[in-house]
């Protein structure tokens, strides 16, 4: 691992229900269930871990663990107890910036 | 790491210009170009990489490495030299399966 590139924690994709897509990808793939409620799952993989949100809740988004992310804005907690901050590129793709150094 | 789970090797994301964004995500965020050209680049972070693609010409997807892609149905050859093979979760999220069981 390269420790002078940022990581990727997650990647969030929208989902229509958790469950169902909790069964489809624990199926398919060989992943492990870190996370599981009725509004969002976390799902991990070896390098990376996959969120599963419901369409409004968050949008699609990359996480990337970052020391200060005030830096980038206003930083919100969330109900995981996280602390973020959400980017956006030019073209309307999210980037969480998310407090913390550990990845996995 | 953990062997017993899938690795994801990159997440492919759309944008409208390959290089303004790569010049948005190099800026931003600590990131290596791996790839890049008018149609599509590469970018490596430490754990996974970003695949930047045009709208249209790639679906977003994860793509994840497995040592035998036909088992998932026809293998398509790439121009990158790659083959792979493209499912849909059932909310229409894509996954492709690439050949290789290398990461990053």
């Amino acid at each position: 691992m390269n420790k002078e590139l940022d990581s990727i924690h997650h990647v969030a994709i929208e989902v229509k229900d958790i469950a169902e897509a909790v069964d489809w990808y624990t199926t398919h793939l060989k992943c492990a269930i870190a996370y599981q409620d009725g509004t969002w799952a976390l799902l991990k993989f070896s390098n990376v871990s996959v969120a599963l949100v419901l369409p409004g809740s968050h949008p699609p988004h990359l996480a990337i663990p970052c020391e200060h992310p005030e830096k980038y804005g206003e930083v919100k907690p969330h109900r995981d107890g996280t602390e973020s901050v959400y980017l956006s590129d030019p073209f309307g793709n999210h980037i969480e910036m998310i407090r913390g150094t550990e990845i996995i």
